[in-house]
């Protein structure tokens, strides 16, 4: 006998592309997320990032499962949030393709974060963090992490923003 | 006798100005999130929107426990993010500000979403949600918000993004 177990109606939500479609829209800063654990160094594009609260200061990630980087990110605390400025597209890309991991770190300029996490020179800025918390939700885990140290270089850069499936610049 | 718990070290995490500051360089979307429930249409500006996963369909708001809406959004389980676009900083400021509360729907175009949450005809995108999830985090709750209906119009608009404490428009 075989059990079937009734799948949600599909009336019930919008197509998967219909979603991304319509968050396309969103328009949303573009990270480069590190970590470094037992597995190596680890880093993933990502633009589902957002501050939570300040009491403690705290943002959150959003992750894939799927991620080739995700197994990395499993097996440790510790991650840095590097914000991209404009001109670093090639970096954005990089770490968002399928760049091999060791690669994606190559020619670019790293200092090790007090938290462990690898920290990009040449972010807008970076956010050192520690994960407190992790919640499964669909294909993704959404990693809540309190910021422990804030690296920035003195003067603010021009922003860089992934709207309408195209890179905007952003004059600071 | 008094007791006196320790509060956690303050070299532990930056201070709220200085990561309030460093958050204002990762730009995002600026959206209204509305509602209507046992205590009347309510909304509020937020820009710590993201979407989680595209299966199912989800995206998450941060609200504050202490803003005019929170009390509104506490008893309901239908939201609308409306994803503001260029020219709309006024209706942004509006709902992030301190109008009263039915104030704030005035004069503006609104029709009744499929959920029971109000959808602004004049958004980018509208994304009518049912709240599956609340989590407590510092200050703030995350709403995690299954998408259940999409409403765009057929014209693409050209996007607004907060970054660096200013307004900025965006190509579309």
């Amino acid at each position: 006998m075989k059990t079937i177990t009734a799948s949600p109606s599909p009336l019930l939500c919008p197509p998967k592309n219909e979603f991304r479609d319509a968050m396309s829209l969103l328009g949303a800063a573009v990270n480069v997320i590190t970590t470094d654990g037992p597995l190596g160094r680890a880093g993933f594009t990502a633009s589902a990032v957002c501050s939570v609260t300040d009491e403690p200061p705290t943002l959150l990630v959003c992750l894939n499962r799927s991620s080739s980087a995700y197994a990395a990110f499993a097996q440790t605390h510790v991650l840095c949030v590097n914000v991209l400025g404009a001109g670093q597209q090639d970096i954005a890309n990089r770490f968002g393709g399928k760049t091999p991991m060791a690669e994606r770190f190559e020619g670019l300029n790293w200092s090790l974060g007090h938290q462990g996490a690898p920290v990009l020179q040449e972010a807008s800025v970076s956010f050192e963090c520690h994960i407190t918390q992790r919640t499964e939700t669909g294909t993704h885990d959404v990693l809540f992490c309190q910021v422990r140290r804030i690296v920035r270089p003195d003067a603010t850069q021009a922003g860089l923003i992934y709207f309408d499936r195209r890179y905007h610049e952003l004059a600071a």
